[in-house]
């Protein structure tokens, strides 16, 4: 039986996203992003959305850039800390005991000891509401040569990327693997 | 040591919606998204990317409505499948076992057996590059009961949803909870 919850941002899963940006004094911010994705294989592009009221939203207006780090697990304390205060105030980076490293494409920096980074120009800005969604081209990924499989590949277990479940508020890890896309379902 | 990777469309995690509309004929039709994500908390609304060569895309624009359903990895199969045909040809909810209920507050249908769905409204279109942005405003959104915490609310443990990995192509469940958010990282 179905019940009703009335019109809420809800979805899962949602991405434990740590968006980059540089202020105007060149200092590196970081902040915790759960509403974005994938938007767009070609060009690919890369989706999120921020609030006007966050130090970074100018930050990425000013610099045209940002990226999108991909926290593994171990790292939840740290991408919680980038959620709760703001950069207005405060240099993240050194308090999470984090190395920022300058993008190699965009003018925003990464956080080197995370697993997976993507490099983003802005390309378009949507104001929808509350929020106002930054489309992003991804110029570059990198990634960790641990977190690459044997193809060469980023490989989502070696990654354990962090997933947001909303309304709970809570993080989770990846679990088991339950099948290869574009091949369980053929048999139906 | 970071590897550069080019510019891909990688991101960690995406989801797996089950993206449902009407056709011309008012047939049901189901397809599996994975670029997409919240996009907006006022009003709450989601994101879904689509090639416009999918059976979906037509039914979307003219329907103006979609809803995404939130399969558990129960239904790793069934949500495989939704990806693998298309619509064009075959009645996808008939071979799946699945069944369609027509939406409450839009002229799209959901999947009864899915925990979790949204009624969205289409609201913005944006042509991005290869796949077109549809930004939907969710207004309503399901849970089945079983999906719920004692509060009412819904719990990612009960509804189990799927996660998609990129470039090595395969699904994946939730796994253990890693903290609170706006908490763990309050001590840093």
């Amino acid at each position: 039986m179905k019940k009703s919850l009335g019109a809420k941002a809800i979805a899962y899963p949602t991405p434990v996203f740590i968006v980059c940006s540089y202020d105007k004094e060149g200092k590196p911010n970081a902040m915790n992003v759960a509403w974005g994705g994938i938007c767009c294989s070609s060009p690919p592009c890369v989706a999120i959305s921020l609030r006007k009221a966050t130090y970074s939203y100018n930050c990425i207006v000013e610099r045209q850039a940002y990226t999108i780090n991909i926290p593994s697990e171990k790292y939840a304390k740290q991408a919680d800390y980038f959620g709760v205060v703001t950069g207005k105030d405060v240099d993240k980076f050194s308090a999470a005991g984090l190395t920022p490293i300058k993008g190699e494409f965009v003018d925003a920096p990464y956080i080197n000891e995370f697993p997976v980074i993507l490099e983003c120009k802005l390309l378009h800005t949507f104001e929808i509401g509350l929020h106002t969604q930054f489309i992003g081209e991804i110029m570059d990924v990198k990634a960790e040569e641990s977190a690459l499989n044997n193809d060469g590949v980023p490989d989502i277990e070696k990654i354990r990327p962090m997933i947001y479940a909303p309304e709970t508020r809570a993080y989770y890890g990846i679990g088991s693997c339950l099948g290869k896309a574009f091949s369980i379902g053929k048999n139906i």
